[in-house]
């Protein structure tokens, strides 16, 4: 690979991304534009820019860009239409996200002439894969950077060497080991490493950066409705909100009611395990509301075919490949189901948990005429039963004939 | 069909199984044996069999058996390997106790020369199903008689006359309707009809049977902890215990911490929806420690091949496909795939809600080593991800050239 | 359900629904509609006309359409940009036919204030099904007759005595039984029944009725390109046609050469296995032409989607769920998946066999730049395949460490 | 990685091989094992062990082994009982035998205290995939080289110098490049590379070479019939044979008619597509008549599932994993559908296509008196036919309703 001439960088501001600004320039000898987003982590950007003009780019080759409202129409919502949910528990957070930001950074280069984008993910993570799956998909000349797997900074001491000689500012809090990794946005905050790298020793209370301990939670339940358009959350008590919105709203009340923590030892793409503390607050009541939603108005034949593609759909968007023909394919399958998925349905929030308890909508399917204990005054004929039954059974009297007539 | 000259009728002592056992024996003058099974339903078998007597039967006609051992080790702990859970959220706590009673019935009906079995499902629901496809594969020369959907006792006065005139005893509580209808096991208590037939009504407190509300549970979590060998529960808090006496242990915690409640609106076989709540306490403490022992224990390959396949397993156990062969197909690939799914999960329980906070095993391919932030001694080369990656992306770096090719 | 006033036919003009519709006339006293289509079974229309009228239908009443090209375009071209096939081998040419013709009868019932409507189709085999779940999900009021489950005419004698006494005209080679029963349309030609009733014995040649005898193909191989658009084949050597032509082209070259003949056990819906012989001498050559330029214009991520879709796409179209939400949303799927679908193929057909040979698309991935055992000019570095293969490795080496570590 | 002392090399006894051999010695100053097997590719081995002595092996290091019986017993026939095709087309002859030569190697290795295997597969295939996975998954300790990824000797040129430095003889025809390249085993034998790199050019005659061009076979079609127990073949035309018989004896009835030639263009797993020229006669053979004793012996429930899974089974195999949990889960599903799969089919063999015309079995579930044309003496009530349309019908019913209302 050539040395890059122009570089994106996805740059939070912070020591890590701001030794990676410094060694591409000192490395390569490029040029460098940053591309600084808010996708909801709840930390100032403006202070990104400060740092980046320190480090000497240029005012025109700095990007600050809030992309919430794109993060949520766009990856989060068509995500949730399918219910997905990774290795049965984990809501994807930090997967869902990466695609966005490799999008803009792709953008940008191809804006500003660059020739390469980079990013802070190590070589051990997924975030490397999502980032360099999303850029080859979408713009296969383009160079992508790692330098976690290209420099030799391999220990905390290298590092800080490296930021004293170049000038780069460290906080004071940055000079020990974080006693874990966060990753956030406005779906979740992710926790991993250090402390909670033993998945034997229960997570110290305070790696909980988003939602209050459920013990601490109201005493009292609280009852929420949320409406949904062909599939995604449009309202919440009756008042319509914007996509973004309505997360920042359902993050509030799960983050008041301890809702969405989650203790998980996941598989990553790349061959081993790892334990990480998850809290997805809003997203955790999202995806009930959706399930209860779906329950009245979305055909078992329809749902029986989405809940089978699930797995898979999750499994892609984990291993980072958002921008693949598969991916799609599944998404025009999802997105057809979602035609009727319209209604609204109440929740009640309580200390950690929350359930669906009621639902309704002028799209249901469900038919009281149908399974009523009472006289259905004909709608259904209990005769049908047996003929359906005798068929259905069929296949299997004859193959416990055959296997009896054996023995 | 032929008239029927033994029959062996599922019997609960109650009422409805009463009217039917005097129904069969003035319909079809034939012979009625009795089966009353212990399944952990709470209820006193006993009086069944007095009430047996007093309706004629004979003493050696009259089963009554405890089979809550072999419900849970040889249905319900094969169904939790699986992760089995039906349309995102139902444990199918109805489901999986019918192909037991089947498998009785029938077996009842071999030793007694019986030609004929009768269960007291209705024509609309998914027992009648369950019940006569597991009668068919099991023997496809019994008949199985569903009284439901053959007599005119249309109306709960029509049944009450027919007590009457046929000095059927009725509690005084049985002459008006029930608000609505339960069903239970040692897995759950479920309850669906009348009441609960408007899904947008918030079901009454008074519907809980089995739970107590989580607003009333201890205002203090509490951690348990559940062994696993090869996928089944053997001990809780390092107590070794058979199968049903760890399902009734969790129940008990289950119960008092108010877990395992679902307000649930389900897509029946028959082709309509239902609403039901549910409540599975220790069910649904099982499945959170089955999936945390899963995660450090399981290898990704055969864990998300597990998860793809689970939908399809648990809507054959709801449809009533127990015994047939490609739910035993899909058995023996999740047997397979417990072998090493054997340790400790430590749980806390609070307030409706349980979650895995710890795991550990001596079965565990969770590596510090490789999955470290700290230096891992070389167990991971970093570089090896460029390639991995590369050849990730090499499909969607062509696609996306000749995608801008024809552009 | 109550008497109909006013039924659609799906009449062939043939003795057996000729039979249908005088028993509808003097069963229900109903007005009679009769819909004739050419679907390409090689009949001629005209006569049913005179039928009918003969029979006392109005002339208003009549309906007979060409609906080849509807046929092909919108049911057989969508079904095979799945590469569809049944239980691993059948093309599923009545299965596809089915809908279509419920589709016209629903259509013509709402066009001529119909309640009903009703086909010739028998209560043992499939098309019943297909039938009536087509009518069901395109008009859920209208009801749907089918007299073979209805009637007592149980016998041929019964049946040529009905005829006889209403009138109707029996041709002479109807008097007696039909050697096997037969069903034609554009795609395929299926027999089954009497003569072939023992799958253990070989069909007589006179059963093919489509193709000749592989033995009596010419003795040269033939080749032919066919061009593909957006997955769909839209020219033949060269020369553009519309869909029903391209299949009739196919047909006379799988004609000629012997191609297409399949002789099945087949698993039914309603639960048996019945034994047919299938000739589907354009369908196969199209599937093959498929499969080959699918080779070179999707990718191996849409590719294998696809793949793993296609039984459960293959099995809702043979039992009859074409109108019905899964089955809308594996289309969506599939559709997506074919933008680039585009290119020729060349095959030779010889005797029985047709194979791909060669192909060619603009829209081709094939990089001959990355595959070539030639110096590739760095197209492709082979170090990357070792990082590549480690972390597949990964997860395999601590599996194969940790049983070795507890044996 | 450390050098390697001693390594066990896939060792054929040519020039390619042979050069491994020798710079294994001088790169790593290490001690060589050779293993040469005899998998059904058609040459003699012993030139192989006199070659190997030339080089230095000594003798208690060669090993030459002829494990044609455990190929097809524990690897090909395994396979087969699951009707494994590789993206619709193609039988995975190559795949299934990487992971017995890998098997061999590593227990070779762990015989002789070798600290490493090494293979001759180049690093843009998917044979360097499976060697390497499989070896990872038999021991992960074990290290695997692929002295073509490593070494510099990048052209012919340079290929041959080293040959001569080295004093390897090189035998006249393999100083020029060979046209195209070549695998071999029982199962089948491929061809790929130079003259057809070009996938829109037909594959010159001469590349075919296991087969006679099908316009060359018998004018007259040959029967032959295979018997089947447990899924597997184990007679043909009433003789019992090994399991490596009855594939040699099925690939000399297909090699004289012209059976198995197939013209592909695959994904290859390391992410490009490539076209390769297959020949798998006996496989071919097998295949069909595989399918065609399911037919009569394979419950559908058992068959769909299979159907299923299967792609997701080859794409496995195809990628190397033979020896994961997944595919072994898969595989114990599969074998679990074959207790009944006995019996024999008449298979017709004619110009390049074989086809099933006839099967039998005691095992068979087609049951002659449910299907018949014929009075069917009750077995069959079409009555129940209209039951089941029903209720299969009623969520159609239901959701059209519902889009009729909405509109």
């Amino acid at each position: 690979m050539s040395a890059p001439k122009k570089v994106v960088l996805a740059y939070s501001g912070g020591l890590d991304t701001s030794i990676i600004l410094k060694w591409l320039q000192t490395e390569y000898g490029c040029e460098v534009v940053t591309f600084t987003a808010d996708l909801g982590q709840g930390e100032e950007l403006e202070p990104a820019r400060a740092k980046a003009e320190m480090l000497g780019i240029k005012p025109e080759n700095i990007y600050i860009e809030d992309i919430r409202e794109e993060f949520v129409r766009d990856f989060v919502f068509p995500m949730f239409r399918a219910n997905a949910v990774y290795e049965g528990l984990y809501l994807l957070g930090t997967s869902i996200a990466r695609p966005l930001i490799s999008k803009r950074l792709v953008e940008i280069a191809e804006e500003t002439g660059a020739d390469a984008i980079a990013h802070g993910a190590t070589g051990k993570g997924n975030d490397q894969v999502r980032f360099e799956l999303s850029s080859a998909a979408l713009n296969p000349d383009i160079k992508c950077i790692a330098p976690w797997r290209e420099w030799d900074l391999s220990s905390r001491t290298a590092l800080l060497d490296f930021a004293e000689k170049n000038q780069i500012p460290i906080a004071k809090d940055k000079r020990g080991e974080a006693p874990f990794s966060v990753d956030a946005n406005l779906l979740h905050t992710s926790s991993e490493g250090r402390v909670l790298e033993d998945p034997g020793e229960v997570a110290p209370e305070y790696v909980h950066l988003r939602t209050v301990n459920p013990v601490d939670a109201p005493n009292t339940p609280e009852e929420i409705e949320i409406t949904f358009e062909k599939g995604d959350a449009v309202a919440i008590n009756g008042l319509a909100m914007s996509p973004a919105t309505v997360l920042e709203t359902l993050n509030e009340y799960g983050r008041k009611h301890g809702i969405g923590r989650l203790d998980f030892v996941e598989n990553r793409f790349v061959g081993m395990k790892s334990r990480g503390v998850y809290e997805t607050p809003g997203g955790t009541i999202l995806l009930e509301a959706h399930r209860g939603i779906e329950q009245i108005t979305l055909d078992s034949g329809a749902g029986h075919l989405k809940d089978s593609i699930m797995p898979r759909y999750a499994e892609l968007i984990y291993n980072g490949f958002w921008f693949s023909p598969e991916r799609e394919m599944l998404q025009a399958l999802i997105d057809k189901s979602q035609e009727h998925v319209t209604g609204t349905v109440k929740l009640q929030l309580y200390k950690g948990s929350v359930r669906t308890i009621a639902r309704w909508s002028d799209h249901s399917l469900y038919s009281e005429a149908h399974v009523t204990f009472e006289d259905d005054a004909g709608a259904y004929d209990q005769k049908d039963a047996a003929g359906f039954i005798t068929l259905n059974a069929l296949r299997l009297r004859l193959l416990a004939a055959r296997n009896r007539r054996l023995k």
